[in-house]
């Protein structure tokens, strides 16, 4: 083969069967949003470089993928551009990214429709984002967030029905056992302060955020190595090995930090979400509440959240927080607001490796008409459009074939029936349908057997 | 403001209101074409260059968006590559590209997964793409393309199949007016025959492509301009100036084609094509036989499509065809198949234009709880999870704020309904539904307020 096409790395097609199961993960997810009163935008797969760059710390202004601007795009750079390297030229021959995220886009709609955007303002978005980082198990250059925020209030509630609509996804998913983690920022803030390491808070928080994977000992001897004395370390050794029920938690967290007030509002703030959740029966269902948890070091600034599933080995499936301003850096101070992901890549492994996948999931035709010639075939078409009407979906074998390669046709599709007709068939009125699961024929006219597959 | 956001040129955020619209166009298409048995796959937004390149014309070469390799681009290039020019250097420091249209992309999809796929393979995919084409009205720089294509198969009831699914997915919209024009490349080659003009065969189908928008006169110029002589654009006038009914057009046709064995097949398959309709009582129904119709310069070689509304002034909405080769370019020959294309931005234009969306389509959230204080809204949580139960979309205002400012949220989101919790709603267990169309307020538990909305 002379050209034998390739994809490029940490990128993905999906074909029919993967795409349809996405689909049930995207519109299970979709379905819930708009019942919660969240609506959908899209913005453009290109931002502006301007838009994009610095938003995301060094590290993510080098995994933006940039595109070459049209045309004869030296004309406006030197032979000294060219020699000051890459990032010097990069800036004279790009000026638009693809979308690295989905909340820095948000943050730019947002300012830039300020005057029609009602607020509280609840949007959510299921778009492909990119990032130039190297591919491996699980990690992709291309692929789908899943963000709800509602920004303009500073609602408890808000976290709340974020909650909520976990729950509901995840039990209309079939996915029963998972754990919502919650801690807010202001905890952390307050244990920081507690343990008198405020000056090394960013220090502290990007060594605790590697508990899970690190565990203890080396989380101390980070905090070790980031500055922190042996009393901090200590204390903090305290605060990190809290355990036992959310009551018992929020009671050892009350004690250690009744000296901090933002401590005690961190704490009284996660009180009240589960207060919030009473009504619907969810208090504490799911939920636990854990003083390490820490999301990173992006721009959370009260409670944070992070979903586990419990009997598969995974990284987080859904997580978010809320923040107290989305926009500044476009200009528009004091939006606050809280937001949450679905990682939709993970929650697919997860529901694949549980068998979770209804079995109807896949199937896209119902039944198929199967012929001998080309009479028995265009006898086919009537009863063709007369299933369709009903709703079903149908197909007719195109082509004058064996009747086996259809009935292979169908089994390769997984098309549930097959109706066949011939001679026989057009000269009685009474057609055949067969069960490909179980092998059972019924015999009828064409309205009997549509009765047959919609019971 | 220190530093204002904007959108790069050509491109768009769609605002909820906008998507909400978007998406029932998206749907009714998706739902038709599975109904159809067309299965949905996605392929990624970048493809390497060498998959796009050379498949769209010297024209469309230029305009791929051609994205930077990440890294060091310029590691492997000299100040050679730089000298000699844009598109000597654009090989050196990018090897992706954005798509340009969602055809080649298939091709590769097929070609790279010739063994899991059964033919034929009915497909469908609604996926935006990206020309750096210059924008203007109606004419963007990302958009999404609507493809559905049957490729393994040579029959003709595909091409039937396609119009059947267009006048369902037109009349599920409410679009009534419209044509459907057809023709076969097989009778535009049998009238460059008849003709006699072989050899300028390129050339008549780029000049008689351009009728509709320059008229008869301008064609003939442009024919002879490009070569051929008063002879023959004599006689293709009288191809061009054939009018009348399909059966007109068809037997008008037959006359002149006689003596050209693949016009005469060209008209024959139009005819089976017609043939197929019947029993769908579909037959000349939105169809016009237009041996004018010749669909560009693109690789069709059997019946061509092209839909237009009649009662807005728009360019095609829709239009596609049959070809012969589909993947020879990539080293699989004689992958025949048939396929179309909804174009999505011109008939959401047309619906705007008629004002055909349904009011519901943009109704996020159907119910709003507002109530007085911390008490009432706790409250209202109950009323929240019992509407929500019912699969009623809902919302609870999450501040606490003055009642105008909450019914005023209602009104701005178009929510038709308010639910207002105060103290007497909570000691008596009656709640109020105001419905914020009609004004008409009705009391009652919350069980019959939710059985109000569900009638």
């Amino acid at each position: 083969m002379s050209n034998k096409p390739s994809l490029p790395r940490g990128m993905r097609d999906f074909g029919p069967e993967k795409m349809a199961k996405r689909n049930f993960i995207f519109n299970t997810i979709k379905s819930v949003f708009s019942k919660y009163g969240f609506m959908q935008i899209e913005t453009p797969a290109m931002e502006n470089l301007s838009v994009l760059t610095g938003k995301y710390g060094d590290e993510g202004d080098q995994l933006l993928y940039k595109v070459l601007n049209s045309g004869d795009f030296l004309s406006k750079s030197s032979i000294d551009d060219f020699n000051s390297g890459s990032n010097k030229l990069t800036q004279k021959i790009s000026n638009k990214g693809l979308k690295y995220d989905l909340t820095v886009p948000f943050a730019r709609f947002v300012v830039m429709n300020r005057n029609d955007v009602t607020l509280p303002f609840k949007r959510f978005q299921i778009q492909p984002v990119w990032r130039a980082d190297k591919p491996q198990k699980g990690r992709y250059r291309e692929f789908y967030q899943c963000d709800a925020d509602v920004v303009g209030t500073e609602s408890l509630l808000c976290e709340t029905e974020i909650i909520l609509m976990i729950n509901e996804v995840f039990d209309r998913l079939g996915i029963t056992e998972f754990t919502i983690k919650m801690n807010s920022r202001k905890v952390l803030k307050g244990i920081v302060e507690a343990i008198g390491a405020g000056e090394n808070e960013t220090d502290f928080l990007v060594a605790i955020d590697k508990l899970d994977k690190i565990g203890l000992d080396k989380v101390k001897e980070e905090l070790s190595s980031r500055g922190l004395d042996a009393n901090m370390i200590s204390m903090a050794e305290d605060f990190l090995s809290i355990k036992g029920t959310n009551s018992e938690v929020i009671e050892a967290l009350s004690n250690l930090l009744s000296s901090s007030e933002i401590g005690m509002e961190g704490i009284s703030e996660l009180n009240k979400i589960q207060e919030f959740l009473e009504p619907f029966g969810l208090r504490n269902t799911h939920i636990e509440i854990d003083p390490t948890l820490a999301r990173g070091l992006s721009y959370y600034t009260g409670a944070i959240f992070e979903v586990k599933t419990n009997n598969v080995k995974m990284g987080s499936v859904s997580g978010g927080g809320r923040y107290d301003d989305l926009t500044g850096v476009f200009g528009m101070p004091d939006i606050s607001g809280v937001g949450f992901s679905f990682g939709v890549d993970r929650i697919y492994d997860v529901m694949d490796e549980l068998d979770l996948f209804p079995e109807e999931v896949t199937t896209t035709t119902n039944v198929l008409i199967a012929h001998f010639d080309e009479e028995s075939r265009q006898y086919g078409l009537s009863a063709l459009g007369k299933i369709r009407n009903e709703g079903i979906s149908c197909e007719i074998y195109p082509d004058i074939a064996k009747i086996k390669k259809q009935f292979n046709y169908a089994d390769k599709k997984g098309i549930p029936y097959v109706i066949v007709i011939g001679s026989d068939e057009i000269n009685s009125g009474l057609l055949k349908l067969k069960d490909l699961t179980t092998g059972e024929e019924t015999k009828g006219d064409i309205e009997s057997l549509i009765q047959k597959m919609l019971d």
